[in-house]
């Protein structure tokens, strides 16, 4: 009984009023890193203002861990616990300077992808969402862009050149190599590759063209451990 | 006489009309790198019309590195030329996935941070060509910005304020850790810094303000190998 207990591992996973649609950007990487390493694991469905059902965490946000009797918030934690207790695992960074320079990545996606994307996809996340999480993320979300959410999505056409021109470091990155790493996918590669299933589980928008290289990245993505990206409820685009 | 002659490494290196004045971004990321493997070298310096010159590079651009029998031209080829040829000094980069990610971080510098501080700087770079080059200079990158360079460099003041936003990603990540590779410089560092010792080689203009994060990971750049970027013909912005 207590080593069954010790054995469960759990993912609080955000999810949409279907429990199977799973579209938080942070907890994607959580769920690549986990994969990555081989480590198989149980998610369960969360709602955004379900803060109650997390408190024994310490934080108000999934992705949250729960690793037997180990409890880890936050993506880049997680990360990094990984790694520190499974060492013989498939690497999420093959060195500091590594970990580093993913710092550096989840910075321009934080600051410049994630904008650039949430003005493409916010009201498709209110219309995926269960009733009761609605209030909370237009006005939580409203009072941090200070707009409607209808203000800040208008001319989407516009939104999607502007993030295709975004995306211009990592296009030219994926014109020399297939992932951000270089030859193998790394942690790096799961923070831009979250950033996009966000999009894809919540929203019918095209954001890529096919002739994009940025385009075969998130195909070779989506078709990874068995298809983990690929087969979650979502859309094509 | 052929040792000593293979002994020669020299690094060709745009120079202004002042020859002390060292301003190409590219040529900077070479001489850190060299530096940071501890290899000695002469830089020699070069005008932007001088391609014969450089012909037996078969490139038309500086930094071009001679080491001994060894010719190699282009910043990136040249990192890559330092590692494999040099394994036993200093790493430039501690594994392919932190040479992957560093084009990331070229990718992301070319496309965004060099042009930020290209309007910024263009008209100081004329007032301070060699008086052969500035034709050249003037016609090669007004064909490529398809407008005159006083046109491209009006509002100097609006120009920094974007480039200081267009920092985000950097400012983010230096927030958390001194160098992009976190506690110790590499050639990440090197080609973001590049961007940096070209505008104060070549512009009067203070870029960063002093509480930047930004700020501090310069300062420490520029004081590395006994101060070889911040005692380099420039000013002090």
């Amino acid at each position: 009984m207590e080593e069954e207990r010790a054995m469960t591992r759990i993912l609080y996973d955000l999810a949409g009023a279907d429990p199977a649609r799973r579209f938080s950007p942070f907890c994607w990487r959580s769920k690549m890193a986990l994969a990555h390493k081989g480590i198989a694991v149980e998610t369960v469905p969360w709602r955004f203002v379900e803060k109650e059902k997390i408190a024994f965490s310490g934080k108000d946000k999934v992705p949250v861990l729960v690793d037997g009797e180990h409890v880890v918030a936050d993506s880049w934690a997680i990360a990094d616990y990984l790694e520190s207790s499974y060492p013989d695992l498939p690497p999420l960074f093959a060195g500091p300077g590594e970990r580093g320079l993913a710092k550096f990545v989840a910075a321009w996606t934080d600051s410049i992808l994630h904008p650039a994307v949430f003005c493409i996809v916010a009201l498709d996340i209110v219309d995926h969402l269960d009733p009761g999480d609605r209030a909370y993320f237009r006005e939580s979300r409203e009072a941090r862009i200070k707009a409607t959410l209808e203000t800040w999505s208008a001319d989407r056409e516009g939104h999607i050149a502007a993030l295709r021109q975004a995306l211009m470091p990592l296009r030219l990155t994926l014109k020399g190599q297939d992932y951000l790493g270089g030859s193998a996918p790394g942690y790096a590669d799961y923070i831009v590759f979250g950033a996009f299933q966000w999009a894809r589980c919540i929203s019918p928008a095209v954001l890529l063209a096919p002739d994009d290289p940025v385009f075969a990245w998130r195909r070779r993505l989506l078709d990874a451990f068995d298809g983990l990206g690929g087969r979650a409820l979502g859309y094509d685009g």
